[in-house]
């Protein structure tokens, strides 16, 4: 009799360095994190910055390493499915106080035929404990209504649950104000807001953040339009270690034209400080 | 005697194909860009998605050729000095509506070393002309002062024209709110606005809203950091072609924290349509 393990999303987005090929970590994509047809782009980008971590965090010819994501660029290439992947990375640059290095995230679609690339990475590493601390924010944390008050994305229609397993694999609680779009009265504002935290026991660090950026479902839900849309681009800035505990994350979107939209994430930790940006280039989805 | 070619913009910024070396682009960068100790940032990424675009713009193997810049995401490695440089293209992925490259644009600083990278880009193209007409954007075009009542760049003190030819090559005219950090007195806002032209008679398109999104002085200047904000990361999504005449460019920050700051731009054109969006991460001057 086998037990299914509990979840755990250091083992989902865990990379083993290849055997005989410098710089290539393989990775096995977690169906619990599958969302519609693909899996969920902050896992894809979290797990290839975990290999680009591995790589670009060990030191190397005298220069120290630089274990934690500053500024992530990811393009989404093609749909991503569970299973496994290689991630291939290459070293750009090593300095003193930074390292950059890009990735790609690749799978086998066919036996006979070469692997496909789903998401092209560039990246500036470096070590967040170096940072200096004053803060001069001018952005405010978010309004949101208490963690009891919120909707929990496991209260989502059985079917809705059924082809997007992420649902129930993460803690996500949407505030009352913008949940409009599932009973069809949408705010016709185009905000995303929540509360959210992985149900294992396991605090956010800059990993989870750069998952975290892309966890809401699209801000455009709340314009009317419910559907898929797929990500383009999306660069996220790690700014500070997180502090345990909820995260909360706003999704925005001012302007919606020409087929696409941008969307910017912010993410709060537990002590009001705003720890990662983001924005992403989505398509708008197809209006029927 | 030698005359001085009046300035124009395509030839500053004019690529051409190196020989023997398929994807591989010459272009001499302009001296009349220079800002401080390096070449303007914009003019850098203009000039390497005009490689990108003759790479991926032209139709090959039943491809669709895509010219425009969609989004495009920039690090900057080191500083780019005025004289020679290499643009090395990579095509990523063609697709049907969009194609994917990425580029290094590399200079010679010792006779004897191999080159030195300034630049990696990563970049979606696609073409403009395809995208559907719908706009629902909820973002407002930015307040500006008329023209005539704005503070040319031109009127910085001759020491800082002598160091920053890009001023007088410029036109740039800053919104009479966003001037004070010039006389000691910044706003303590973290937004900086004005109009943008050439000065020659050259209409803006994708190729210069990519040098616009970095045309203003840092937005940390109305903040009372004045100094050289480098730029780690900068991604720029373009939206539309813009229509004819002036640029209205605003800079913007909100988070200012552990030693950087991200800064948005967003520049609307003369039919008061957003054309194009960016962020980028920059590292804030060091204060005495």
């Amino acid at each position: 009799m086998t037990t299914t393990p509990p979840p755990d999303f250091d083992r989902e987005t865990a990379v083993h360095a290849s055997a005989g090929e410098p710089g290539s970590y393989d990775t096995d994509l977690p169906g619990a994190w599958k969302v519609g047809q693909g899996i969920n782009g902050g896992v894809l980008l979290a797990t290839t910055a975990r290999a680009l971590s591995a790589e670009l965090g060990t030191p190397r010819d005298d220069r120290p390493g630089h274990p934690d994501p500053l500024s992530v660029s990811a393009y989404y290439l093609s749909t991503a499915t569970a299973g496994p992947a290689v991630i291939r990375t290459e070293t750009v640059r090593r300095g003193n106080s930074l390292s950059h290095g890009g990735a790609e995230l690749l799978q086998q679609e066919e036996p006979d035929a070469g692997p496909v690339a789903r998401l092209r990475v560039l990246a500036a590493y470096g070590d967040l404990d170096d940072q200096a601390g004053d803060v001069l924010t001018a952005a405010k944390p978010p309004e949101l209504a208490p963690v009891e008050q919120c909707i929990g994305s496991h209260a989502a229609p059985p079917e809705f649950r059924a082809e997007s397993p992420m649902l129930t694999r993460a803690d996500l609680r949407l505030d009352p104000s913008c949940v409009g779009w599932a009973v069809g009265a949408p705010s016709g504002r185009g905000v995303m807001k929540g509360w959210f935290r992985l149900p294992e026991t396991r605090d956010p660090d800059p990993l989870l953040l750069l998952m975290a950026v892309d966890i809401l479902p699209p801000a455009s839900f709340e314009l009317g339009m419910v559907g898929w849309a797929p990500t383009l681009e999306l660069t996220a800035h790690v700014r500070a270690r997180p502090a345990p505990g909820w995260l909360r994350v706003v999704h925005s979107t001012r302007n919606v034209a020409g087929g696409y939209m941008e969307e910017d994430a912010e993410i709060w930790d537990s002590a009001d400080r705003l720890v990662a940006q983001s924005r992403q280039l989505a398509r708008l989805p197809r209006q029927s």
